[in-house]
């Protein structure tokens, strides 16, 4: 894992969490122009209890764009590859958002909080400015802004039973990408099933930064019988998952179709319309020449990727890995590969060039697990 | 100075600089999710050599957006409360960007490559999804999208001798703002007399970063007689010289008006139009309530401020200070603060909250010196 040193100035903005969080000494990363914890001592002890116990992350760099207006949900609705035509309030929906060629230019949940009222929980980059933009020039009846709105996600196996127990037993019945209203210190917060884990878990969409560490104790005290800890996305159990990272996976010159999100996509010609649509139609019916793809990657273990590793086919330059990791449950090294044609083709034996040498690498599907 | 290790992932981008720089051992930040230099070693020592000597700047994370297209400088002159609607070919223009409020969401240094053709060299977010995103909802036709360009600064008193002979001393005659063409392996670079310092310099605006270590290694050869040094943007150097910094002064809840930028707007009814323009229009004629200062802060050297320091008159907040620093050369400790009415009349004196207890200061003007 490469780490450096970061000068902590106003522009790289707290959280409500941050004072809590800084006595755990974690490592850190930027999104969002905000501090978002990275990582806590060893990636591998913390996948492990991940999956075991139950942690609590500031996720709070997830900032939210919210819309609002009586044109609110016809922009959404144009924003995304994927059909909010019917979204419904209560709901959560997984939405790429492309530009006009199709890319991708973030990949957020779009909370819908009511008919003309959504949140759009971000990736790493300034949507607010792109759906702002855009409703300035279609000249929309909506209020574009970002809320005081930060998620704390509670995730891992015994989330359930720490979250039942800060907002009681009814909890339990939410479905996954559904939230409801439940009331912390007299306000009602939106708490959802969902999180950037696939160990199941909530995120509770703190709407008032002032009570950061009155809810940062309260989910400690919760889940002090279930061996609470502080955690934070963990690249091992993200890869292992399929979960993919807009900057890191993803760019804004790759589709959601070369990404392998088809599924949360309705590209046809009489379906919803939206930006990209037509580069996507066409992408859709000429094929597509890169793809991303998982990879196995031989030898003993790597550290961390901290930059793009080259691959070849053949001695002919063929793609990327973009995000890699040592899997201790699987024994493989694992990545997330951008690859050309042929290269993606499932089977295919690459050779990569990591900072510990060249290594031999076979190309398969995503999730690993 | 406060600093936190930080975990390098690929969505934290490198520059063409970073091999190079890297072996300088840097404190980093994070601006437009890439790696920026912000500290080597004492700022103190870097002022004072950026004031006498000569520095080289990886100054990269001012990513560039091009606009190009018959529609370019129609678009360019709507961004804007700069009056662009005369600009010419080789010359740069600060020019803070607006939204509907009239807030800034950008201040970039827009360059005119040819009459449709402009670069805005960004400050800290992603000015791309706002011009893209108008473009799209106004259905111009434009290319708007992130050249392969990397500025490099050359800053200080001794940057013009540098640049000289690297280029040929026709540069000598190059104005402040504006940009000549300069041949570096055979391929022509945009080299403007501007940078992020008082101290006079130039940026080369390098147009392939596979000829990052080629340029880096040349501008130190050529800089070794004046003792050249790597430096970057000083946080010392930039307060006490009045410039503001986009995301640590200016937030997109200010305007132009409010942070003293109104000698770069052309705001008036007959005027060009712009984007925030009847916003600004409506501030220019009923006054506003808040504007930025300088401000002294009383007492021995404080740290460099990592959080807004609030601001009490008489008990009551009246505002923050949002980055300061110990100048030496002013035996002061000098920031910048956001003051609403009255607290923002000159030589009000105020109760400053920092970290190290509190203080008085003194409003002032900018800049410093």
């Amino acid at each position: 894992m490469v780490e450096v040193p970061l000068f902590v100035q106003n522009r790289l903005r707290s959280t409500p969490f941050s004072e809590k969080v800084a006595g755990y000494k974690p490592v850190y990363t930027i999104y969002n122009r905000m501090m978002l914890p990275s990582s806590y001592g060893s990636l591998e002890e913390n996948a492990h209890h991940l999956k075991t116990a139950v942690q609590v992350w500031d996720v709070s760099a997830q900032r939210q764009v919210e819309i609002i207006g009586t044109d609110a949900h016809k922009l959404v609705t144009m924003l995304t590859p994927r059909d909010l035509t019917k979204a419904e309030a209560g709901r959560c929906y997984y939405a790429p958002i492309t530009n006009r060629e199709g890319g991708i230019i973030n990949d957020p949940v779009a909370v819908c909080l009511d008919e003309n009222r959504f949140w759009l929980s971000l990736a790493d980059s300034d949507l607010l400015l792109w759906v702002n933009g855009l409703a300035t020039g279609l000249n929309l009846n909506v209020q574009i802004f970002e809320p005081d709105v930060s998620p704390l996600a509670i995730q891992g196996p015994r989330a359930e039973d720490v979250v039942a127990r800060l907002f009681g037993e009814e909890i339990r019945a939410v479905k996954p990408f559904r939230f409801m209203r439940c009331a912390f210190h007299d306000r009602p917060q939106v708490v959802a099933r969902s999180g950037w884990s696939k160990q199941g878990g909530f995120e509770i969409y703190l709407d008032d930064f002032s009570l950061g560490n009155a809810l940062w104790d309260a989910v400690m005290e919760a889940g002090k019988d279930f061996d609470i800890r502080p955690g934070c996305p963990n690249l091992i159990e993200r890869i292992e998952s399929g979960l993919l990272s807009f900057g890191n996976d993803m760019y804004p010159e790759d589709t959601p179709l070369e990404c392998g999100l088809d599924k949360f996509c309705s590209i046809s010609e009489d379906g919803h319309d939206f930006i990209g649509k037509p580069a996507l139609l066409r992408q859709q019916s000429e094929g597509f020449t890169k793809a991303l793809r998982g990879v196995h990657i031989a030898g003993k273990p790597l550290a961390p990727l901290a930059h793009p590793w080259h691959c070849w086919l053949d001695d002919k330059p063929i793609g990327e890995v973009r995000s890699a990791v040592w899997s201790p449950d699987l024994s493989s090294n694992i990545g997330n590969a951008m690859l050309n044609a042929p290269a993606f083709t499932l089977g295919t034996s690459l050779r990569v060039a990591t900072p510990e040498g060249d290594r031999q690498a076979e190309v398969c599907t995503l999730p690993f697990v």
